[in-house]
């Protein structure tokens, strides 16, 4: 039996989980979680430790897991998110980071061209490597003369499996965003994974575009994209770009994926939120939409879309937390997901 | 008396700078250009070489450059453009790279909410290191094993002299933007110069964001920010990204300074869009703003600001190219400027 590692986390995220628990028992799959709720900044500020090697068994022994948010307003060096968020992404080597961007709804587009704000594409970022690969240091630190470097790391193996991903989602094409032309041999190497990428999926229509100019295009018209294919720095800044064109974080939801172990992790492209937690107006469809990622990860594909049309309709009455719009609570919404998806 | 090298470049390039010569003559600075129209990809693609010592020289001993765009379709690797452009950067140690964002009337916005497509702000970005720097390499190239790095350098230098210049052109506000919670070394180094800078300006608003955080702040409310400061590739992005915001690539001009040697570089964000070179169509609002650009940073503030009045007027009237909606040629387009500048 499949096992759901659930990792509340902190500040909103324990508020967005609830409903989202309730969505997952709604599908049937709420027997089978096991709650890791002591995985958080409280523990990390008593223990100095925010995953145990007994807490990271237990994750990866499951099939899925879904986290909430985790940061802390007192820990203001990120250490503990990266402890949290990078770990896993590295000890389960989840080296797709999964985020589609939906448009629910035409009152949630900021743009003004009403043809151009249904965005309805995916980017898959690379989630293992890139600016992430925490190669690099400092020399003569404190002197005038200091001088501190990153690596920004690309392997065969890295880019391959990522394109090889993205090609496996597409639907109508997939875009490569890297800037070659500029960031040497690192844009070589995914050019010539790229080449023969293309090469292996000859009916997939696929194009190129420097991360500049796919900024400039997305803020644009994003509706003519499908996959994004991008590294792990340009994956970032992008997803945070067609989240907003979506109707913004509130309803980002993300999955990092191991396409070949099956494992996977889900979580919304939010963060704890400290300023609004307690508040009980976060909003739920991050999480929620994050549930329906990992149901289809389970195989779930009519309950993931169940859980799609349930928000696309809460959406659409306008029964909504603040940030769109909207009056009701964190809870209520979740409420009000929970009927539509009983809805016969 | 001061020399204005001029490279007009390849492809649309010496089409928009006719009419930005144009205006440099109706501003008193036409006689002192040095047109250096060979340097371009068919002089590289003869010789080899794209700049020769003899042109830096000339352009080195001018007081402002100015570029139209350089590219051409027969070199589809970049070296050629890197070897101007980023030769240009270092060789005269251009480490500010100016890009104001201006909405020049409320028609050229992509948003919908009218409080909010007002976008008025400059991006200051480092334009020397980053992950420019051009260190890094491979190995095993060609096998599986295959490893690519690239470095992102950041020295204290290099980041202290560009803080510097962007609380010196702040009106209201300066926003640091990094990635220091997962890109750690520079991350911190810029984090540490950044307290010291904001310090020595202690009547400067000043705020920092994470990049993925900036670009979806931007597309959502881009009147929120004044200057942002930033490293040479999330100021390659964000740059691109508030371009559209203002209308598009045909109206970002740029500067490319060395605020201690007082050089300077001006050029259209735009490249040599081959696709549209000799079509006549080109929009050379962003040369002609390149112009205003240069002409304040030859102490010529109020001519500077008619430039601009003149942009505004010519298109307020609608008076401009197929990009922005109009049907007139670049000619023509350059013709409303000069009549408007004439204007008394
Ligand atoms: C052509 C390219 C190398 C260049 C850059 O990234 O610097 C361009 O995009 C720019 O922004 O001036
Ligand atoms: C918190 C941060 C390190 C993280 C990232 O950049 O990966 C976040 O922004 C995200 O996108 O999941």
């Amino acid at each position: 039996m499949t096992t759901i590692a659930v990792i509340p986390g902190d500040g909103i995220g324990p508020e967005v989980i609830e409903p989202a628990l309730d969505v997952l028992d709604a599908l049937g799959l709420g027997a089978r979680t096991d709650v890791l709720d002591h995985v958080n900044a409280e523990t990390y500020l008593r223990t100095g430790t925010a995953l145990t090697e007994a807490d990271l068994d237990r994750i990866r022994s499951s099939e899925a897991a879904l986290l909430g948010a985790v940061g802390d307003p007192r820990l203001s060096d990120t250490a503990y998110v990266r402890a949290v968020l990078t770990t896993l992404r590295l000890e389960l080597d989840l080296y797709v980071n999964y985020r589609p961007a939906r448009l629910w709804h035409d009152r949630l587009s900021p743009l003004r061209d009403p043809a151009r704000r249904a965005i309805d594409c995916v980017i898959v970022r690379e989630n293992t490597e890139g600016l992430y690969s925490g190669i690099g240091g400092g020399t003569r630190t404190g002197t005038a003369q200091e001088i501190a470097i990153d690596v920004d790391l690309s392997t065969r193996q890295g880019v391959s499996r990522v394109l090889e991903f993205a090609f496996s989602v597409a639907r109508r094409s997939v875009c490569l965003v890297d800037k070659a032309n500029a960031v040497r041999n690192g844009g070589q190497l995914w050019q010539r994974c790229w080449s023969e990428a293309v090469a292996r999926h000859p009916h997939v229509e696929t194009s190129h575009l420097y991360v500049d100019t796919a900024a400039l295009r997305l803020a644009t018209d994003p509706t003519a994209f499908d996959v994004i294919v991008t590294n792990n720095s340009y994956g970032d800044i992008l997803s945070d770009l067609t989240a907003a064109l979506a109707g913004g974080l509130g309803v980002a939801a993300s999955a990092n994926l191991n396409p070949v172990t099956g494992q996977g992790l889900f979580e919304p492209v939010h963060g704890s939120a400290p300023d609004i937690a307690g508040t009980g107006t976060a909003n739920p469809f991050g999480a929620i939409l994050s549930v329906a990622l990992l149901a289809e990860h389970l195989g779930r594909t009519e309950e993931a879309d169940a859980v799609r049309r349930a928000v696309a309709a809460a959406v659409a009455a306008g029964r909504v937390t603040p940030d769109l719009g909207g009056s009701l609570s964190t809870k209520e919404v979740g409420t009000v997901v929970l009927t539509e998806l009983r809805r016969p």
